[in-house]
């Protein structure tokens, strides 16, 4: 399964999502890159792009849509289906988790594409850091910190975070990397000390599975394009659509188009 | 003058400015970011937000006001009086350069602090790169491409670039260097052949003054934050304040915060 999933082009992934599978996408695809959706009423898009420009770390938009558009310039398929897993929120609540969402769009909703890490866990894996959710065959644990992104309009919420454990030896590897990835959340935003964050229980967290933290291991924690919809659980749009966490738009963009120098 | 104004800190220079100093401030206050400004009415300013996104290379967005704002989170200062020089337009024409626009002002007017290329100039010259405005005193020289951005809502316009020429054997080393500031325009978007870009001469920019290029160097050309400027032209909102193009505000940001990895 994880050998064929790697080797998909993101058409083929997207449109088995499309046909009804629905798994993590963490794996797939093989050098495309990976997007967090959030789809927004248009009236509250300049709050979200400027959210966005204001937590670049966890919120780095890659496209955005024209108001009711179902594709994007990065992605040539259909926003409203070729996910696998998508969550309704109507006035901050999540109030459904659906595999397809066409019934609910609408002429005047705006869908950003934000960057994902796991764009850069295949280089990790080539750089020879572990990515412990692909070896447990899970999706990525993702914890709620108790740091708030700096709000922009109606938008406030906390940080989330996305958390990959490895052995001390590996953390500067796995910075000296992941730093050269800025628009998919680049470097760390904190190692070590989950407490430190509000993180109080690596086993649980509040978005996807736990992953094993073996004796001696540090765990590291990057920004996570799941943040825009801890936003809007506190915001409160009337309407909101995000993917369901871990089960990712694959877009037609390379990784290598994100990585700098 | 030029030692004076590299040891100067942002609060300095922009008292200076707002006592009435009026020089481009390429070299000015050593290790501080500068900053393209664009001020527009809040019904421009998602339409703006978007063509920043589409167009990163040219726009990256560093700060973004509250309406009517005229400090801002890295600016901490009076947008208002505290650049060098500013342009107003009315209606897409360039109708008057002045040197503080209080009077201006309005309650819905946002601000954009879009980054600059001076800022990796230090960077460049550290690594035994010539900066030739400098080396001239002059401003440095940009040029109104062929080059179309991405449009976004009511925004389109071309791509404008600033110039500076250098021996061949430096090129490699100018791009390495630049390619580590993504967020003040990245690597450069064109390196020799002018016409291709629609530049005719080099003699002659749209923008700033012309430098000397010598027998065998090669024109590198970057992204300019005076793109926005070029879109206000042909968009024809009812109001922009722009600065002067070369005459940057001096923000509070270090360098080093916008350097990848």
């Amino acid at each position: 399964m994880r050998t064929e999933s790697k080797e998909l082009s993101p058409q083929q992934a997207r449109a088995q999502f499309r046909a009804g599978l629905r798994v993590p996408t963490s794996g797939f695809c093989a050098g495309w890159t990976q997007a967090n959706l959030i789809t927004l009423p248009r009236e509250h898009a300049y709050d979200f792009l400027l959210f966005a420009q204001r937590n670049p770390k966890s919120c780095p938009v890659l496209d955005v849509t024209e108001p009711g558009g179902t594709a994007a310039r990065l992605f040539d398929g259909d926003l409203r289906t070729d996910l696998p897993a998508y969550r309704i929120y109507r006035d901050g609540e999540l109030v459904e988790e659906r595999d397809e969402v066409t019934g609910l769009w609408r002429d005047d909703l705006v869908s950003f594409l934000v960057g994902c890490s796991f764009t850069f866990e295949a280089a990790l894996i080539e750089a020879g850091v572990p990515v412990r959710h692909l070896d447990q065959d899970r999706n990525v644990p993702m914890y709620r910190t108790d740091q708030e992104c700096r709000p922009a309009g109606a938008l406030s919420g906390p940080l989330v975070v996305s958390m990959r454990p490895m052995p001390a030896d590996q953390v500067a590897t796995a910075v000296r990397i992941t730093s050269r990835y800025p628009a998919v959340h680049g470097a760390p935003v904190h190692i070590g000390s989950p407490a430190d964050i509000g993180v109080r229980d690596l086993d649980a967290p509040d978005f996807g599975e736990p992953v094993e933290v073996r004796p001696g291991e540090v765990a590291v924690f990057w920004a996570c394009g799941v943040t825009p919809q801890a936003a809007v659980m506190r915001s409160k749009p009337s309407l909101a659509i995000g993917h369901a966490p871990g089960h990712m738009a694959i877009t037609d963009a390379r990784d290598g188009e994100y990585l700098v120098p």
